[in-house]
């Protein structure tokens, strides 16, 4: 394993560029698509896909999807520089899934700048967004590690799989933030964050597992790893969000009470509904059904979740799923340093402050 | 071959009504998408993905593609009623791109009524858009036809090509959209035309010969009967809005003039560039880039298409490769009359009249 996992990210990015070049150009194009039937257009390919692609993965990104695929693929005995390209399939997925919920959200930053679909425009950024869900899965079909057919066959319909409940999971969570009345469970809130978020980390577990042969049991280890590590990550970003909120009171920056002016429906929004007195349930739930918020309404919503205890029930709640990720990969035969990186890894995503 | 095209059409959406039900339980939830990690939330599943889709599908549409694919599979020599649930696959990822399409193009109508992102919301009808995009390649793992594995990787692998290319030339059309200056040349338009609309419909043609393990050269015959003829309804497409633009002239209804206004790059576009007087030609791709026309600008543009004889060139090239089309199947042993079906069909696709 690297000394630090950010010094895979070139080696990723280089293993990205193979597959879309920043550069476009009529060799890559019959290469990769495929000889055309009349002529491709280099520059109109470049503007719609490989341009937005490069500026969103430009913008930063730690690219961990990829570096823990690759930390797998080393623990199941391969070396992971064979394997970059398939490194890059939950990573190209995961920029992908991001232009699309921007353009969804209408959202207006991404990374620092302006989300691609206002520089690009919605067209452009939608569609740049959405090849990006299939350009990573040739690399199966182009198998450059040489895989026996079975096991392709067992990726493409692991990821058809995991790829199907991702829009489940993104489906329920835009349900929500349309609905007026919180109505869902804390069960159900845990199966969003399992489906949207999960299933991209359970790609990164079941493939480095599906084409390195594992068992079936070492392979869904891995998946639960992944998947709550991921909900615990889910839930710490609301917490983030809650908490650099109420610590920029009297600020009021641009992001200062986001989830509650989108009405997000969070475990601390759940926990605060269930918990309260009836009558501040009613005005949280008020304040967050209400087209626009006054700072002081933020603040008075941010009062009632911490009031409620919901912050901390919160955190743990992501804690134990953090746990219970440390406890999914215990009995695997992983090197001891492995082991421990893994580990911090789950409370990272929860205890990061950006 | 049933009596009518039509007749299949019950039977087409029993079988995606298997696939997506109308109303969404949670036993459909756990056999479609396996047993929740937590719990699923039904009633934001239907609002997100089973209402939107079945919306669309009820506004009528001729599911031809599906249609297509078993007149194929009954020319192959098996059941095409044992074949509905892969029937469902080019037809559930068309109307997939129809909703995600109008998004990107910010269309305000869709089959008579209000495009779905104007009836469900961007995020709703984008999400259910997206989801199309897997919903239906899980049939292959389904395996409802009990296929052997490397036909089923085949037709993934297939699948992905295909779906790549569609972005490619989405891609393509939307960046020419945006560019002020008409560049391109005739063979890239029709390059545009093959990503674009012709890889929906080798998909449904290569569908049915791997699944019925046909030869390469049948496959590779379908595949250019159905590329050709959906370049053929695209040119037959552009050539309509031009001609009811015309035949409108003194009434100015709502769809007057679409595809000039919204700066369009169509083969008669390119064709009236190239053969019209310097002046003429500069004025013509003057009215294409305005941000807005007037009604006497529209006509001022149809005049030039027309007075370069642009509307013939192009029903002419429709017509060719229409032609082509008939001969990529000559060879072919299907039966006459079904023979005589699908010469019509690439022919009613450029002379249908809405």
């Amino acid at each position: 394993m690297r000394e630090t996992l950010a010094d895979w990210r070139p080696a990723v990015d280089e293993a990205i560029a193979d597959l879309v070049p920043r550069e476009i150009d009529t060799d890559y194009l019959e290469s990769f698509f495929g000889t055309p039937t009349y002529e491709y257009d280099p520059t109109g390919i470049q503007r719609a896909l490989a341009t937005p692609l490069w500026d969103l993965l430009d913008r930063g990104g730690k690219r961990w999807r990829a570096v823990l695929f690759l930390v797998f693929v080393e623990e199941f005995g391969e070396d992971p520089a064979e394997y970059l390209p398939y490194a890059c399939i939950p990573e190209i997925l995961h920029n992908g899934t991001i232009i699309v919920d921007d353009v969804e959200d209408g959202a207006t930053i991404r990374r620092g700048e302006p989300a691609l679909h206002r520089v690009y425009g919605r067209d452009i950024a939608l569609n740049a967004g959405n090849a990006m869900y299939f350009l990573p899965l040739k690399v199966l079909t182009q198998d450059p590690a040489g895989l026996p057919a079975d096991r392709r066959l067992a990726a493409y319909e692991m990821l058809m799989h995991e790829l199907n409940r991702t829009h489940l999971g993104q489906g329920m969570d835009i349900c929500w933030h349309n609905e007026r009345e919180v109505r869902i469970t804390t069960d159900q809130y845990l199966e969003m964050c399992a489906c949207k978020t999960g299933c991209l980390g359970r790609i990164v577990a079941r493939l480095a597992a599906i084409i390195t042969d594992q068992p079936p049991e070492v392979e869904r280890a891995v998946a639960e790893y992944a998947e709550l590590t991921a909900v615990a990550f889910q839930i710490g970003d609301d917490i983030l969000d809650i908490e650099h909120s109420l610590g920029q009171a009297g600020e009021f920056g641009k992001e200062f009470g986001n989830d509650i002016r989108e009405g997000k429906t969070t475990l601390m929004v759940i926990h605060a509904i269930q918990e309260s007195e009836p009558e501040r349930a009613r005005r949280l739930q008020e304040l967050l059904e209400a087209e626009d918020n006054t700072d002081d309404e933020i603040l008075e919503a941010l009062e009632i979740l911490a009031a409620a205890g919901s912050i901390e029930y919160a955190r743990e709640q992501a804690l134990e799923l953090a746990a219970q990720a440390r406890g999914a990969i215990d009995g695997l035969d992983f090197d001891a340093e492995t082991t421990r990186k893994l580990n911090e890894f789950t409370e990272f995503v929860i205890e990061r402050d950006e």
